[in-house]
């Protein structure tokens, strides 16, 4: 066995990922849905490497993938590294996979350093929610949160879950029996960014702290439709005009939270028509941030505020919670060694959250479980233009040197 | 010939709406279309109404029912008194039509007093632009502004204008021929306001001082999409966030200006979803004012607004003029006629602006041409709901009769 810089482990680990990008459903874009016929091509090219490093390969009845190492004399726990394998239609080429590919490195480290450190690498199956429209299938079944109900989930085409799981040649009713033993030290999730953040401060990489909370809503303004020649600003009742006062209190109290982050995404009017008055706007309200509480206070502030600006104008406002998810925390004990190890590698320290879901925050229901994010040049993601670059890659597999070192010294 | 009293006049008056209401497209709902067969029935009912006050009937190549009256030893020149009789889909009973059956009231009325004015009735064919898609277009035969080039326009059906008037049993090829001649002292538009003005000063009546001008232009913000979860505040380039604080720069500064209205009616939103930072934004602007230059001045101001909203959020804007419409004055001497009548009626005098454009407004470049408002209560108009109160119009008929003697006094 050679040992390769870390640099040649980036430069294979990015090569693999863009080899993997030709495993698509559709020739000249990727798109790789859940257990649809390029992750066989997928499981085949990543079971192959996990054999050639001694591991012993599975899948699941959620489809994913497993590989595990045990080295000869180690008797603890065992960590696991890993993330998702499907993408988003017309996808990048990193959103994931890179985090196997660099797992597939991080093993091969561990061996070259004879470290007593069981380890397994997990490609989940499923994470973007795009076939069945329900995220996180893989790491559902693997915490042991797989609601049996979500077989009857069909995708497009009308197969059932069930049923594209029994395609795929596994059993849908051992899915139960995925979720994973208690024999586990922790999970790490290395992942791209998919954030401007990084990019803006440049730096290579994050140790992240949790998953933000997140609240949908929808609100609706209701004024009244009138002509818009013949009926002067004093007498109107402009459901735009109103909904507008409150898009701009909604970016402003945001800019004054640190860590919130509050969007206006989605916005239709009726009727809509340059000559009329608008007599219904509906809006959407996507708030997240890392405390639970500063985010129903910010729910507290802006309904208000929407009733306020709905007011001033004799419009009627209404809202709904379409969804309230609480922060994921990360485990504050393999946080602290991922920033340990950064230090170590001589990276600058730097914590940052996720604004998105990750399989660490499903995997966190079970396990301790970590995060480590990698700048995402122009902060692009869920685009062909996504890219990652080869001294973020470098960085990223030192400090998980550094962090396998600790973590085997911690167990051994 | 029996007297009859104002009053006795509105109700009749409303009461041919009513039954003309009845000849529509569509069973349940006004809707009457320019050249469609329940114009036949609508001619045919007023053509009798005029034949029995001794008018001379005939429809022009426009499709203009226009009746005319010749008192015994008159010779001046003639008064038009007229509005239109096509609907919007699912219409009110009066817009327009309220216009033509008060106009037989007013040529009995000139009869009874047995006024030496030449008096002439247009019922007009086409104003709302619904079947072709171009409004005016009896009113623009009328006045000498028809352009032939809109013989080739379509309806919904396909069917072009030339083939229209050629189905209605008229000849396209005369409508050159339609333009009313010199021999003419000036037009009377009576119609309801089709807004709130009058109904919340809780006045019956306006004397019309012109048609605003107006433009009408398209914006585009220009921002970058981004993931609502992962881009901070900071870092964002929001094009709702630019849009809506415009808006609500728009609606402060027409607040700002009297006379001034200023409508966004429309709004697109890109990639319009809720968990994404709206990338783009496309919005309409209606401005109108009386004076051009003060609506020039605003085009001004707002564009210059849109920039710095834009601006502050590294977003760009563009915008289009897609129309500019110059302000049609009245006529000043038949306005202060109008003046005189309606205070020797014994109403209060009130002026205002016409929001909307109407059949006077083109006849305006033809022939002196003025208009009376009549409350539209609730400011209802294009709406089932639209309806007009009995004492209005019994106060209009009143002013028409003060109007119409003064016009007889002035030319005898």
């Amino acid at each position: 066995m050679n040992s390769h810089s870390f640099s040649e482990r980036a430069q294979r680990a990015i090569a693999e990922c863009r080899r993997i990008a030709a495993m698509s459903e559709e020739p000249e874009r990727i798109t790789r849905r859940f257990l649809t016929s390029p992750v066989r091509e997928v499981h085949a090219l990543l079971g192959q490497r996990m054999e050639a490093l001694g591991m012993t390969v599975s899948v699941d009845a959620a489809g994913n993938l497993r590989g595990f190492w045990q080295p000869p004399n180690a008797h603890g726990k065992r960590f696991i590294l890993g993330s998702h394998i499907d993408t988003v239609p017309n996808a990048g080429a990193f959103d994931g996979i890179l985090g196997v590919t660099m797992a597939l490195e991080c093993v091969e480290i561990a061996q070259e350093l004879a470290l007593k450190l069981p380890t397994e690498i997990i490609a989940f199956s499923e994470e973007e929610g795009v076939r069945f429209g329900v995220p996180f299938i893989g790491s559902r079944a693997l915490a042991g949160r797989f609601d049996p109900a979500l077989l009857k989930l069909k995708d497009a085409d009308g197969v059932t879950l069930e049923n594209a799981i029994r395609a795929f040649g596994l059993d849908p009713g051992e899915i139960g029996k995925t979720a994973i033993d208690n024999n586990v030290l922790g999970f790490l999730e290395i992942h791209v960014e998919q954030g401007p953040v990084l990019d803006a401060e440049n730096l290579s990489l994050a140790v992240v702290e949790g998953i933000v909370g997140q609240t949908r809503m929808g609100f609706r303004f209701t004024g009244v439709a009138n002509h818009a020649g013949t009926t002067p600003m004093h007498l109107r009742h402009d459901a735009l005009a109103g909904a507008a006062e409150w898009i701009t209190k909604v970016e402003s109290f945001a800019k004054s939270q640190p860590g919130l982050v509050a969007t206006v995404g989605k916005i239709e009017g009726t009727p809509n028509a340059g000559n009329v008055i608008p007599g219904q706007i509906d809006l959407s309200l996507d708030l997240r941030h890392m405390s639970n509480r500063t985010r129903h206070w910010a729910i507290q502030e802006l309904t208000a505020e929407s009733r306020a600006c709905a007011q001033a104008r004799g419009v009627a406002v209404e809202w709904l919670i379409k969804l309230d998810q609480v922060t994921v925390p990360l485990d504050h004990y393999l946080m602290h060694d991922l920033d340990l190890a950064v230090e170590a590698a001589g990276f600058p320290s730097r914590r940052m959250t996720s604004g998105a879901g990750h399989d660490a925050m499903v995997m966190a229901a079970r396990v301790p479980a970590a995060m480590l994010f990698l700048r995402s040049p122009g902060g692009i993601s869920h685009h062909p233009d996504e890219t990652v670059r080869e001294e973020d890659v470098t960085a990223a597999l030192a400090v998980c040197d550094k962090f396998l070192r600790r973590l085997a010294a911690e167990v051994g």
